[in-house]
């Protein structure tokens, strides 16, 4: 697996969270993925990303920067977007808000097994 | 360079850091640095290290992660501190606390030039 690779597998990734297609994911995360820690699973990682959507009807993923070095990538995800009702306790109620997470992949061949997330949540405050 | 070389850089610059060098900085940060899109400066990145070790006097940084693609160097820190006071607007008063930070370096040459960092600061609410 090279760093091209690698970069390849995640675009076509992160197209399938744009599409929404959730009975794709499987072809990109592990069963027994961890997010943060937390073996969460395939269907616990479905399921945090459909909240994640019902919040941000118009949530899209798209990396300013992305970093390889098999089995690991490392993203900047850059989002602008309009949650409805609360995002990480704030009352946004529609505003357009921009925020930022950094996050590292942990791939065992070519699926997801292990993510590591930080997401400027302390950011919005002063937009909304 | 080739993603050996910045990785022993960057374990450099992490020990000047550790040290506490701060004269030593301009060896690892260009005079222009940027931090999440402001141009700081050396000066300013400086003075920003400093205020970071007044509120967490055994503030050690130690990557988890290490992730490198020339001119990129990715790294995911973990923290275990004692701050003095508070920390992120939070009352903290010189208890343990964990928390991680993800982050990006763009070089030019031998210097980091651009960073683009998120704290997980909302992750300590639970701790304190």
């Amino acid at each position: 697996m090279t760093p091209l690779d690698l970069k390849g597998i995640y675009g076509d990734y992160l197209d399938c969270l744009n599409a929404r297609r959730w009975r794709d994911l499987e072809n990109y995360v592990r069963p027994d993925v961890e997010h943060n820690g937390q073996r969460i699973g395939l269907g616990g990682y479905r399921e945090m990303l459909e909240e994640d959507v019902r919040s941000i009807p118009d949530l899209f993923f798209k990396a300013t920067h992305l970093i390889a070095e098999p089995p690991f990538i490392a993203a900047r995800l850059n989002f602008e977007c309009h949650p409805v009702g609360t995002l990480f306790g704030l009352r946004v109620d529609g505003k357009l808000v921009r925020f930022q997470e950094n996050v590292f992949y942990e791939f065992t061949g070519s699926l997801i097994h292990k993510v590591h997330s930080v997401i400027d949540k302390t950011g919005i405050t002063g937009q909304i």
